[in-house]
């Protein structure tokens, strides 16, 4: 193998016919560091050794080493994009002999997403494999519940098919050891509990850290985000009904939450949320069985997901299988290597996903989702009616919106409503308790002469946190929690 | 009374020859909004009636109508500055007769500060009376400890002289009707629990804002904040010790305390704080009798004030003499008409009290202590190294800090210290229950030929929530809340 790298970066995966030609036997030798790690696709043979340390998926890598790589990219559509193509073709080593080549078309698998649901139409579809798709802005403050089948869908794999009559949830760390649940035992056993809870994906808005240097990641606009009602059993309930107690909780720590979605190997989707916010009275948290007052949709985790209110997206495990009360976070990719932040000075080749806080509470957030980018307001109307969200994490409340049509210089306070537009205001929420999200509106003169107007919208909670000016400074190469002020232009004419 | 107020307004307070002459009797006669609303000061009469609404104290300015202004400015120093003489004479309307100056002068009390205890010179003095000093920064991140004397002092009235043999801590709104404790009661009842915990004044770094545009209160600088150990009873202990139970809570919202520190009318500075917080077994509120273990300085409540970790220094009461159960906040000025935030849009003339909620959790924070604004760094070093301070209300762990030595353009992750220099680091809080600082420190090599660099720290809470960029879109008319990045601008030599 004299071949040098240098050379070969700029071949496209079209055969170079001087390369070697390998079999899947040798290939197969190759699947570990010390080996070297090489990978087939699509006829051809990469060794990808150097490339594992900055890979954004982290090691999971490794499950495709020594083998080919369609079976993940079919689970991780975001791989069949043309710079991941031109990434993998710097480490083309050679071809994979025909034979082999005939043997894995053949073992390939049906495509794993063939038995997902059927989606609205109106969701802007970020990526179809896995399913990711968020709300029009125009249709998100159109009411204060959104719709299920309009809420934003974050799916990581495939949607499993759940059988309510055979579904079996298992709690794990608890004194009686292993326990099973059937969904009955949980809606029989239970009191039925209903909260309004705001979700909201760790990337909303991550579009706006694209346009400062590209991030990795699903290029959310301002729709990863909705409200809805939850009803199920409190988590505290089912675990304290299991032995959850003062002996348990002098040595747990955390709540991990596993899915019944998983990849190749059985892995399975998986997140924790600390234990306190699991057993606390005011925690809220629920083993939700119902959206809206129906049946979970299968895209938002039918039959159980956990509602974990206040916390990132990411923690509310869908297609719920098993919790584990534990001494430790949980172990998985998105636990440990994904949904945290770092600093805007930090990039692929010096991140140490271990320096930061898996993301739990999410920071004050708000956005504009009327008028839209780029549209134009009418000069003769004197004036300019502006709608849009805010929400933050943790329970604080948002008690101040303010929004500016100059970019900034000055302000004006929006009014706040929590409740459905003609109905009467929902009563304050408890302090710390206030999981729902206010959407917001105002009415605002045209300044004279005016051609162009910067739109603005800042939001303060209960805490008197604050968003950022700008995404610069907290950009990062995740692109997750893009809370700077959102800034919308329109012409007006 | 034909005196026509635009001709007044250029005079000064000296008195003007063709000024009628009043009686203290005739002044006594306005002493309501409907009747007009008089003082004298320095043997002048002034009609201040239509600057009560926007008298930046609130309707406390009532208390002087109809009589001297002399006995309420002794005790709020703030108004002996040139500006509140210049508004103040524009309400000019007469003069008070000789015999009733004599007699005013008889009667002012003494100096109600002469009590005060003496303070350390190191302290940088905002206000003598009532006494306000912050911590110089270059010795604010010398210890991770606060000393006490150095801890920054912020009073509002004269500081009381209690007698520890007879002090009395009332306790009112639970079921066994007021209760008298005694200091002994407290230290002998009820466990003692020690709480390292940051207390921050709302106005820290108000400078920050008087330089964008003038706003009311102490100048403070980065000083206004300090660390602490604090010992004493816990909250909830006494509360449950006295009967506080699920029929108290299903009703009361609040947990209100009255200081022994009062104004001449016998009003004390009084605050609240939500139940909730109050009575969490998490929440770590002390009724503290020790700072840094020995008894509370004179400055710092002797012998007994509420410490609130993770909540505004404004309502860790000093000097506690009453605790009360209610369903309702504390009434007092500083609960109801001070310590909130506003739009940097709302004004003297506009703005609404009700509508804002009182500050409680205060916003993620941070300042660089070294080196100072305007200070040289040596070019022959090569690298300069920073020091500062970061926290966040609400028990958020303070996770990152990011420093520019460009104004912002790039950033470096500071160290983080949770313990006194040279010590091994402390274990983590528990998740929601970091009440303590961190400090940080970095040393960065000096970009080449630079001349000026414009230093900026950034801190981030474990709920991810950053600093806005810039002063103006948080300008508040009260200066609070100030939490932009802290910039300070060095020369290179």
């Amino acid at each position: 193998m004299d071949f040098i790298r240098g050379e070969q970066a700029a071949t496209s995966v079209t055969r170079a016919p001087s390369l070697p030609v390998y079999t899947q036997e040798e290939v197969t030798k190759h699947s570990s560091i010390d080996n070297g790690v090489w990978v087939t696709y699509k006829g051809s043979v990469y060794d990808i050794t150097e490339f594992v340390a900055i890979h954004p998926g982290g090691d999971k890598i490794l499950l495709a080493a020594g083998g080919a790589l369609e079976p993940f990219w079919a689970l991780y559509a975001v791989h069949g994009q043309d710079h991941v193509l031109d990434i993998l073709s710097e480490y083309k080593v050679g071809i994979l002999q025909p034979e082999d080549c005939k043997k894995q078309e053949m073992a390939n698998p049906a495509d794993p997403y063939s038995t997902d649901p059927p989606r609205h139409p109106a969701l802007v579809v970020n990526s179809s494999k896995p399913f990711n798709g968020e709300t029009p802005p125009s249709l998100l403050t159109d009411s204060y519940i959104t719709p299920s089948a309009l809420f934003f869908k974050r799916n990581h794999l495939p949607v499993p098919q759940v059988d309510p009559a055979k579904y079996k949830l298992q709690l794990e760390g608890l004194p009686e050891g292993t326990v099973s649940l059937t969904l009955d035992d949980l809606k029989s056993r239970f009191p039925k509990h209903t909260v309004t809870a705001t979700l909201q994906c760790a990337g909303n808005r991550r579009s706006d850290m694209n346009k400062i240097k590209q991030v990795k990641g699903l290029n959310w606009g301002v729709g990863a985000i909705g409200n809805a009602t939850w009803s199920g059993a409190r988590l505290r309930d089912v675990l304290s009904f299991y032995g959850f107690g003062p002996e348990v909780a002098a040595k747990a720590r955390h709540v991990q939450f596993e899915g019944l979605d998983q990849d190749t190997t059985g892995t399975p989707y998986a997140a924790s949320i600390p234990l306190s916010k699991a057993v606390s009275e005011e925690g809220d948290v629920l083993l939700a069985y119902e959206m809206n007052g129906e049946d979970l949709p299968a895209d938002h985790g039918y039959p159980v997901r956990v509602v974990v209110p206040g916390i990132v997206g990411a923690r509310n495990v869908k297609w719920l299988g098993k919790i584990v009360v534990s001494e430790e976070e949980s172990k998985s990719h998105w636990q440990q290597n994904d949904y945290k932040g770092f600093s805007p000075g930090t990039d692929w080749d010096t991140v140490d996903f271990k320096s930061a806080p898996a993301i739990q509470e999410l920071p004050v957030q708000s956005a504009i989702t009327w008028p839209e980018e780029g549209s134009t307001v009418d000069h003769s109307m004197k004036e300019v009616t502006l709608k849009g969200y805010a929400w933050s994490g943790g329970g604080r409340e948002v008690v101040r919106v303010d929004v500016s049509l100059d970019g900034g210089k000055t302000w004006h306070v929006a009014e706040l409503q929590n409740s459905e537009t003609g109905q009467k205001p929902g009563p304050p929420p408890p302090p710390g308790r206030a999981w729902a999200w206010k959407l917001w509106e105002i009415t605002i003169p045209l300044p004279e002469g005016a051609q162009e107007l910067e739109l603005v919208c800042k939001a303060v909670d209960s805490s008197y946190n604050s968003q950022p000016d700008t995404v610069s400074p907290i950009w990062n190469l995740r692109g997750v929690l893009s809370t700077a002020w959102h800034r919308v232009k329109v012409k007006v004419e």
